[in-house]
């Protein structure tokens, strides 16, 4: 769209290259999160905001084992097994299934599987989980499962768009109290801000800014 | 403070046990969350909504290397050590460097080392870092060195509180068009609610809601 | 607390007094806003941000006539009062009622008339309501009456802290659509800035910044 | 765009009419508020969130005389006109001068007039000024002059997009702080809602977010 800039031209060690049409490029090397922009979206991804909170908020590290319901285009899986040791997804929508197959091959990732199925009929053969996402409209068809398989101590996360469904949760976590601790319930909002010479002022919104809410719930 | 409750009790696997003043205790797992909330505190800390996005928005893995400049307390280092495959920090407070040496052992963290000294006098030792993270006064200092040990298209995440120090930063950065690009600066911002059986409204916040602002630059 | 001043370097037409404890004091009238932070407070008050953005947004002038259930300490019938042609409040506390009535007195208002009682059961007394601005629980109990005494298209406004709360509204107001319309519901929030000589960020929050929902409601 | 409807529907008492391509309308009078969203519009307007904060928190009444710069469309003009005593507004722009006197007199507003020319140069022709508002680029050319026209304790509030600007005019005071005093500086943001039946979330944002910082100085 901006013109043509010749191979050699960025095969060259040069950071500053210039199109057929006058236009300067800066030239460097892509890195994971460009290349992560670029897989395949199907439904709506799950923004870096959240992502980022979910992963310090609940202190995952390189040993754990998370999984994951309602994979989508496969963004958090991706994340989670960058991050960490395995990661689990369970995706009913069998295209859906497909594009997160696609992604993770994309982004060779080899420490995720993706299963095609509804998690509430196969957490059974689950064990020892550090983190379970939870991304699907009614959390609680998991909830109401034996969670045997969820550490002690360890982490659901549900990630829904609506106080309504907040409120369900929270009153099914009320029938449960042995089994289950809700412990904290957030927004994750980011602001952007323009800063240069003259003008400091945040930026006009390019963005949705709502996504979802995060709940999250302790095993006990 | 709430009375005490007997030993054999936690022991035991009851997930519910009664202190001696009758108050009614869960019990489950620590976790590394859990953990970490206990290390040492001196300097203010970051917080996990600033870490996390870090994280995300850098795309770092387990494959990466970090570099740190002004550690504080260590919590910047022991997340990023849990999550990357290794991590060196400069602080310059010997206070300070005792302190992060001490949490780095209490976490059990080996792939990260603490340097007492100042970054600046000592980047040109690095090499090959894929994410090198400021949270000093003054980050331009290390903006003017040579960065080569910075990978072309990584990322320098500089932190700090003020509009201000952002201004400096932007204008440093004019001077150096070929070797830095602003990409992005962002605050983030955590609401937490409280949702119950009648009652789904915001927390009456009860911590600083202001930290830092994020500024991540990309290494051209 | 701070030491004393001579009253007469207060009389005297200086700007910048000194106390007995060498602290120097900026000396300028009170306005309006100073006198109203004096208003003997009883139950919660509505903030500036709320009332402001009441005001703003159904477009009361001068010629205003504004009904209000729930007058807490009086703040919002100060304000309305100070704005609009007439106010009328109705209060079912008694400790309440008198504290706005003295209140009312001390800001020397002349056009706002407290009752002492419900106003579900005196709305029929009220006609040709420009603004009916309901901060009770269960404003419902005032949506259920017969409610021509407001004009049509005039605004119906709740003051509601809860999500909980606004369901009630919404599902209500779906049985009556003839006669109501649910235009816009807005939470206020402010940011303070500090802004100085080297430092510019957000101001660590000083009070809470959670109040109450506005539910903005058309009159058909 | 919707259909037709026949005048003798609109004419009669119904508050719900069909239109010729079967859709329901309501109908209801029109208020202030609506009219106030016809007015023609030329620069960018300053928004109800704004406003109704500068008159909640400079506490104006219908006895406040208000001094305005940097009128645009005249919807600040219009507002304050509205509520307060009396308004002069200076306007340097030739365009936006007669859009403004045009947009007071569809509004019918006969308490406010507009002067074409630069308030800096005009100054001394206004005495007792209980409300002092600039929406101007550089505040500081009014700041300079002397004041004696603003009653003491009366507040002057800056309307201006950047932090790069509240610095200047921070540090103008600084320079005058026997006649100034920099009481607070806001953001007002708005956060609407949706809530109906079964959702309850933000509303995904419809309008800019960041508009304008108000600084608020007052008079000594």
């Amino acid at each position: 769209k901006e013109g043509t800039i010749l191979k050699d031209e960025l095969n060259s060690n040069k950071t500053l290259v210039i199109s057929n049409t006058n236009r300067e490029f800066l030239v460097f090397d892509a890195n994971n999160y460009d290349k992560k922009q670029k897989i395949k979206r199907g439904p709506q991804i799950i923004l870096a905001k959240d992502l980022g909170y979910i992963a310090s908020r609940t202190a995952i590290t390189k040993d754990s084992f998370i999984v994951e319901a309602g994979g989508g285009s496969g963004a958090a899986t991706i994340f989670f097994a960058q991050i960490a040791k395995k990661v689990h997804t369970y995706e009913i929508v069998e295209d859906h299934f497909k594009l997160i197959e696609r992604n993770l091959k994309y982004m060779e990732i080899e420490n995720a599987r993706v299963n095609l199925g509804d998690l509430a009929e196969h957490i059974e053969n689950e064990k020892e989980i550090d983190l379970l996402f939870l991304d699907m409209p009614e959390p609680i068809t998991i909830l109401e499962k034996n969670l045997t398989c969820v550490k002690s101590g360890a982490y659901i996360v549900c990630y829904v768009p609506s106080i309504s469904q907040i409120q369900n949760i929270s009153n099914y976590i009320k029938t449960k109290e042995n089994e289950f601790y809700l412990e904290e319930i957030t927004e994750v909002i980011l602001r952007h801000w323009k800063v240069s010479d003259r003008v400091s002022r945040p930026e006009h919104r390019k963005e949705i800014d709502h996504t979802a809410f995060l709940v999250f719930i302790r095993k006990i």
